[in-house]
């Protein structure tokens, strides 16, 4: 059987066909659940079939990977390193093609894809590294012949559930984190990008394979809310990491808390960019551009707020109106197209019903606003001017919306930043020390990221990802995140003949 | 007005008299709620009344407390760490004092009761130290004349919730590392341990007093379940520290988790000493005599479960009911008293229930089992052999109630270490290494406190203290555990003129 | 017997009679070698006596001070964190009178004589923190049932010698971290203010004898050249921290590599400060006035060379000049003096000398240059004009002398900065983020101390202190600085039954 | 031309020919000095011609890597690091290749020559991981609006220098180190093993002219004493890290201090194996063969003294020697060959002048002590029974010698161990905790690396490789080595308008 169109048969180098299992379970490809329907947001047509997981493959699947966690927790660290070094290198020799295939699934456009797989190789890379440094501490006791070791140990499974946007980098910074800590991963893709899902899962079982160890180390199942919420609810999973809306993040949160295993949450984000009044103008505004439009709009770290100081405000919009009306919108896949399709049909008519509610609280429409009629998904980018105090501003869009916002004094514009539920991303523009300082310290911006003369969006692997308030409090890629993949043990160890306690205490 | 006994004068040392505002608010003492005794559990008479906080006085304070969280921030973490030395050198001064207080009161002996006010000065030390070492890190950037920082930033706000068990370490824990991290603290203790809130509030408000800071940064409530939940549901306070059982901590959590706060969990432990064949038997005794006994059986580190070895099994259990005959039970304030009173008639009632039930599971004491008549709330120390199945054993009866276990192989003996909801402390005799090191390692306890010869309690304020699964997961004291207190900026900086993507992606 | 002056009188807080012995010998004073006088700079006349040590002394005291390592190296770190902030307190008990004893014997000002003790209270408190958190690491094996750990031990004996200058500051940074490491240690202060090094002795050892533990712990001679050389040779002592000069650094260290010891140099500097045309100028002649002027020019990270950008050349020196006459030059303990003597007779030759030798460079004189008639051994603040290839602008004269300089570009004046053999100090004054950035990078200043907007001078303690190039490479004080008074051990445990090799490698 | 014997001819593949210029140089191969011989050391046949440099090379080579160092400093490290990856990526192809080369010319037996191959790979790997983790330090000031930052840069250029045993991991360690903490490297291999040097040299050059960078970024030199003298001499290396003898070692540490530069020393070890009376002897047994035997005795870490308990002493030796005479010794190529020859002629003498030096002490010879009459180098593998005071004891006879000592307590085992000079390695093999935590404890062994029950070498990479006393304290690979390479600066900023000083002093 062949693929619907001839450019789709660069898929079959991904290990893709026309129509694929979607459960990776105990090292086999199965799929017992429902038929779906991979769609080109670019044109509503299909691309490829997954079969979805069933609730009993979910239980094949988990039974296998509990029996595949025995064994991969007790490989040293260091090998372990090595099989997700093999990873990285497997993606290397695919780094085109699968760039490729996100651009289609998801419809960023094609140096975006390509970049969202080179970051999991640059994350592969680090965990190797990462893999002979996951130290623990020699803390001195205050007993004699006593030694005090904080220990770190797996946890045993990582649940990786992630959104649509980044349908891979996602999974990159949990699983190779998550993998050289001595965790197996069960992975759930986003429902409506289940070929990525499917062709990362085979270039990880092909590794494993390859090394003669259990598939069931990486278990990986297509399929929608409710695998997620069987991964919520299952005890043998330690860690649920989730990737999605707050709504949903919150809910997954409670079922895991009832049953006392530990969340990673990356929720909303409604970013901001303050623009100075001592601001390079120049690299705001393209700054801006690259926030606001980029991946149409889909980053949780896309810009959805601008905050302009009143003696810049006329003629920076000018600017960046300007830049807007040129940006190209088309076929994700092609050279020079800035702005590709947003993700499905119903984004497309959230941006439509947002559009409408942004008006009806006194949203004024400065460039864009519409969709544009194809066969895909395409709307405008669109600036809006309106109050901060408008409700529809609290929320996130998934769409290339910007609200612009009007302030005076510093102060002002921080108190705007941090004035929305959201804490993930937030730039401020500025040539002063005393307002970058300010703008990183205690009375700064409340967010996870706090960037300076860059945009919201592009964070290095080697910093911890992540906001705070409704976006979760989670941190994931670099700095320290790797603890939360781990077991802390706090340990003494009495190697003398003596029993002497603690805080000086006599007892008996 | 005087104290009922005259033995009680000591109290005026600490601030206290016959009758005590019980809230902190703003820098005065105030108290419009209901009128509490203080009970001394020795013999359930009077020592003194204290006003708990209505909440109009709960509005109140917090409302002082979210002004001083905008002062006490901005000051320099050294800064703030001398204040916390003044703290510590104020608590060297009523050492002796604030000890008898809480043996008074909570009923523990008086050297634990010393012991546990030590514990809070040794945190003071450590958080003085801790105040130059709040370090974020400069992390290596992958694009030109950009620098990638991690900043650590206070919350805000901290509030901390303690049990009556240990009436003031643990405050001490959260508000030593509170306060240098540049949080204002909100406490409310135990609503039977008021007057030991009282006094460690005046020590903590006279030194604030003499170095001109408001009062309102260290802000406390004498109280119960209302002013808890109040704290809960309080968005003006970031971070919820709650020292309690399982149950109520899982309510404060999904409460917190509401308004995406923060908690940090302290919650129930069940815990474990396994005596292997090759332990040394004396030193074993002695251990689990402390682990079991001490405290009467209300520590959350308390040994609960005793797993010995076949071989071993009935010499070890006749020399420890032997010392457990010996243990001198009375007046927890008297020289030689190993053994005081539970904490209230409660408890002892509990206690009472606790053992019908535990024998309608087939647990057979071996010792103890009965309250002992007296105007206090005494009861015996308790062996029971019981099987590992019985569901009793999954839970934390508050009382010195041990259950004695059998095993054959270390695997057996690790598998039920961990077979219970709780992962909080455990302990291990051997003198084996390959026993010591598996042990804490991916396939051994699951506790966050792993020790080896050594009983499960006595934790030193370097290491994180806390423990996982029902527990709660959180971590106190030392190590890195400030960091939950403090908000993580990553930061990036760009200082050039050129706006490169990491990833090194192209956009326009 | 009484002192020369009743204003002397005070020393008898701090132990010291008019004459004192001057060696610290297994918890006794002793003292038999050539007896000096302390001389007030202010009037050169004498303070009070003291007797240096002998070599027979020196002998005395170092074995005792080996007997005493191998006790103190077993002490818990925590419990030696506890003798440090015993010294802290009694320190902060005595800080009006050693400040004033500082000032008194070395010359400098009250504020900066108060200050200096300040700083051995504060090393005091961090290390007791410390005490805690000498952490080792353990770090994950490659080999399976195999633990890596890096542990830290106590070196045995650190040997501090210390400069006039800082007579008791220097001393501090050393023996609170090597104390706290678990070593014992032997100090040398200057020969010129023994009774420094004596009253300071008396503090410690008084902590020490209250706690039962041997004096030797802390040994201390008075003496010269002599002491100081048997220090270098003597294979007992693991490490030498040495501060001081270039020159006799570079001969310390020569003779403590030929026995395969350790050193830790503290040497010369030759600091400079840049003043940007965009600097804030108020803030940059302050500084400039504290970093030349204060401690006499004396500092060893005093500010001797000025360099300013061209636009703002005349109008910064205008400005300087003007605060340099009004510089109030006199007795160091009057109120309101910012410059006292420099510290010896032969340092007001030194300081003749070098003007004269200034002159034949081509300098030219903008303000002072000359001794003040008087008993004491005042000179005027001096500012040079001078050429930067200017043979002399190379050294560092110890005095109140500094070179102006002029540049036209930022790379210019970072080439004058770091053109210099010495690499301690060094400030920049500037506004804009790339020039600050620049300066602390790779092409920027190549000293150990780098700073931006505040003077050359003022180190805190929780960085480390001390530079490159000629000033030797030590860092002393915080951040990491203690590992060099720890030997690090890097230690693999094998707990298995197997004997896997590292590298996979195969053998037999 | 053709290689004179066919077998060689998988040089080629390694870019070597009959004859090779030996000098990389501004990225070119060059070669104006002596023409030496590589020779095998299984036959003392010459393997093919290197041209070393002369001085007016090493000058051509200076001058063109102080240029690239300016260029390579500025590429962020993340870059820098994927120069390294690549490296790594180039040494897994040529693995075998290289790993024969390093047996054919070194002597090694071809597991070890490919493990030493590995060893690099790995570093790189490390290596790559640290590129994003070079971190530095935010450090709480005591001022307000100041930020204290530990900033690490790159030294410029790294000198390496290494020894013939491990031509080319040593290079590995620093190489892959220096290179991403963004320092050039000057590497000297060991005059004797040219061919490693220039087909390592090779492998990276393609590497870097790959990628459009400078070749002098990575320079190298063939040659002996004098290109070493010059690197030692050279101001604009930095850091010169040497691997040697202590003799030597101690020289080019004189040389480099003269001029203010900074060394990291690799210098003889003296290690000793202590087995214990409950020791594993068979594991024991097996370890003492790799560690006296493995590399014919020249590793820096082979074992030179075995330190047996009197009670299992006798049992011990005889297994052993019975081990001892199995070891098939020839060709380190051949499959099963476990010792080859020694590396030159003059090892082999030096070999029969220790042995009888060994006797005329009172050495025992109780097997071996007579070298091969063949065509190569080999000896047999030898062990002595001789006073543990004899002189010979404390020097490094770099051959399979193994003295064995006879000990009663732990206490004398330890301090036999700690008897030498030297102070690299050492292994004690026991089944107790209490021995294992004093052994590695503050009286236990006084060397960098200390195991438990593996053999005195085979460090992992993620630990410090190095030792202290004559073996010159300088710490290798892992851990936080690579602060060794980077410049340390403290830097203060002030973003505020005040200027407060820090210790709260006040001046004017």
């Amino acid at each position: 059987m062949g693929f619907a169109r001839k450019e789709y048969e660069f898929l079959r180098e991904l290990g893709l066909g026309p129509r694929n299992p979607g459960s990776y379970i105990n090292g086999k490809w199965k799929g017992s659940g429902p038929v779906v329907c991979s769609v080109n947001p670019a044109n509503n047509q299909n691309i490829a079939e997954v079969v979805e997981a069933s609730i009993q493959d979910y239980d094949e699947g988990m039974q296998a990977c509990s029996e595949a966690a025995k064994i991969w927790m007790q490989i040293p660290a260091p090998k372990r390193g090595d099989i997700v070094r093999q990873i990285g290198e497997a993606l290397r020799m695919k780094l085109q093609h699968l760039g490729r295939l996100v651009s289609l699934e998801m419809g960023k456009i094609l140096p975006e894809g390509i970049g969202e797989v080179q970051e999991i190789i640059d994350m592969c890379d680090y965990a190797v590294g990462l893999s002979r440094q996951l130290n623990g501490s020699i803390i001195p006791s205050e007993r004699p012949n006593h030694m005090m070791l904080e220990t770190w140990n797996p946890l045993g499974i990582v649940g990786v559930i992630t959104a649509f946007n980044f349908p891979c980098a996602v999974l990159g910074w949990n699983a190779c984190i998550a993998l050289v800590c001595g965790n197996c991963v069960v992975w759930k893709g986003a429902p409506t990008t289940p070929l990525i899902t499917v062709a990362m899962t085979e270039l990880v079982a092909e590794v494993l394979e390859k090394n003669n160890l259990p598939g069931a180390i990486f278990t990986s199942f297509c399929g929608g809310a409710e695998i997620g919420q069987a991964i919520a609810k299952d005890t043998r999973i330690q860690l649920v990491s989730f990737t999605g809306s707050s709504k949903v993040g919150q809910s997954v949160q409670r079922t895991v808390s009832e049953r006392f295993g530990k969340c990673l949450l990356e929720l909303s984000g409604n970013n901001a960019i303050i623009v100075m009044d001592d601001a390079d103008i120049k690299l705001a505004v393209r700054s801006v551009l690259f926030a606001a439009v980029g991946t149409a709009g889909q980053r949780c770290t896309t810009c959805r707020r601008l905050i302009l100081h009143e003696s810049i405000y006329q003629s920076f919009l000018d600017q960046l109106i300007g830049v807007y009306k040129q940006v190209k919108i088309g076929d994700p896949l092609e050279k020079g197209t800035l702005l590709g399709p947003l993700h499905t049909r119903a984004s497309r008519e959230n941006f439509e019903k947002g559009i409408e509610f942004i008006k009806s609280q006194g949203g004024k429409i400065l460039t864009g606003g519409s969709v544009i009629e194809s066969d895909g998904n395409f709307v405008e980018p669109t600036i809006i001017e309106i109050s901060p105090d408008a409700a529809v501003v609290k929320e996130e869009l998934f769409a290339p919306v910007l609200y612009v916002l009007k302030f005076q004094t510093l102060k002002e514009a921080i108190e705007m930043n941090n004035s929305v539920p959201q804490g993930l991303s937030s730039s401020i523009f500025t040539r002063k020390p005393e307002v970058i300082f300010k703008w990183i310290g205690p009375h700064g911006s409340d967010c996870g990221i706090v960037n300076v003369n860059i945009p919201t969006n592009g964070a290095e692997i080697g910093g911890a990802f992540g906001g705070e308030k409704a976006t979760g409090g989670g941190r994931e890629a670099g700095s320290d995140s790797w603890k939360q993949y781990m077991r802390r043990s706090t340990c003494t160890i009495n190697y003398g003949n003596e029993l002497p306690l603690a805080q000086g205490i006599n007892f008996g």
